[in-house]
């Protein structure tokens, strides 16, 4: 059985507003003109989080360029990245944050997905290092999903080491409360987040990319 | 043929992380416990407007409650009324915006599931001034669903007016730039909004509703 995670997919425009071949033709062109050194690429997890200031505070500064795309799942991340987005680019980093709208799918599909992400990135930017975000929690108590999110993200963990410069970073732990619930005020639809709950996540994403880039740093003797 | 966009419906949890239900139900703890004066209802266009530096300037202090859920369409709203959220409250006005996610539906539907639901605040509400906002463009350039949006916006506009106490508002002139064209710094994925798009749109609101409050104050001599 074929696993349409890993299989390179167009968003169809059934409704008629062409909004997915918009963001992916501006996402296109805002890589070729602006020689990003950090790209992020994924979902509306990615998307939003240039609506709120911690990006203008912690990521622009990093010459970031936001790829993400709303409802995306792995398939179309993979099209789009087959489509060219990255060409003729070299960032220095790249982070992979997918696979919560591909969730009705079994786990091993969605990790499998994921990890195609992965190795899509490394073979179109062979020297770029690879942050992939753990999937955050969503729902606002334990649930289905919740579970079969972390068997996705135990599975990317275990296998990402087979590509070479890449990390695995969970993002997560802070959202949940002790309890295990997800508070409205870091995500009031209990699926996208609020400046503090992006706080909680995204900040961790910034100090491995802060590493990642003075690693990357060329030495003057 | 039976119209589904004013047939009151819950959102089936299909994946399973118990979303709509829980936003519904705090929702509805929130409008009991805050006796708000001001209820915004509607999809995400309301609930991600909470989420930027505009609410909290314009909006929470005229001691407003979002009972926006994302995705939701006409007959969600209207289960969601139905089922009591508005029940021993008394709020001043009620800012209706929903139809964007019925769409895929013909606009004489649309603007029907729209009227249902100012009607049903009327029902529930007798004394509260009704304001329904025009429904905003979307898609990057000029396209078959705001042309269809355009339609729901006139219906509505015209038949409104049969329930008394009630206002039909247009937003969304200023976020179309002359060329027709919805810039992604005032909506990223020429859907959802920016602080900046929230601006052009909700400022129009606000002002609304700071003339409906000025005129509910009880007149003391």
């Amino acid at each position: 059985m074929s696993n349409p995670c890993v299989i390179p997919t167009m968003v169809q425009d059934t409704l008629g507003d062409g909004r997915w071949m918009s963001q992916h033709k501006r996402i296109k062109a805002e890589c070729q003109g602006k020689e990003p050194d950090v790209v992020l690429i994924g979902d509306s997890i990615v998307s939003f989080l240039s609506l709120q200031p911690i990006w203008n505070e912690l990521f622009a500064p990093l010459h970031c360029l936001n790829c993400g795309i709303g409802g995306d799942r792995t398939e179309h991340v993979l099209w789009r990245i087959k489509d060219g987005i990255f060409e003729n680019i070299k960032p220095k980093a790249v982070v992979i944050h997918i696979g919560t709208n591909n969730i009705d799918q079994p786990p091993e599909n969605v990790a499998e997905g994921v990890l195609e992400v992965a190795k899509l990135v490394r073979e179109v930017l062979p020297e770029t290092f690879i942050l992939v975000d753990s999937l955050l929690p969503r729902g606002q108590t334990s649930n289905p999903v919740r579970l079969r999110q972390d068997e996705v993200n135990q599975i990317v963990e275990r296998k990402l080491p087979s590509i070479p410069r890449t990390k695995f970073l969970e993002i997560g732990s802070d959202l949940l409360q002790s309890d295990g619930t997800l508070s409205h005020l870091d995500a009031p639809d209990y699926l996208h987040f609020s400046e503090a709950g992006y706080r909680k996540s995204f900040t961790l994403v910034h100090r491995e990319l802060v590493k990642i880039l003075a690693q990357a740093q060329p030495h003057h003797a």
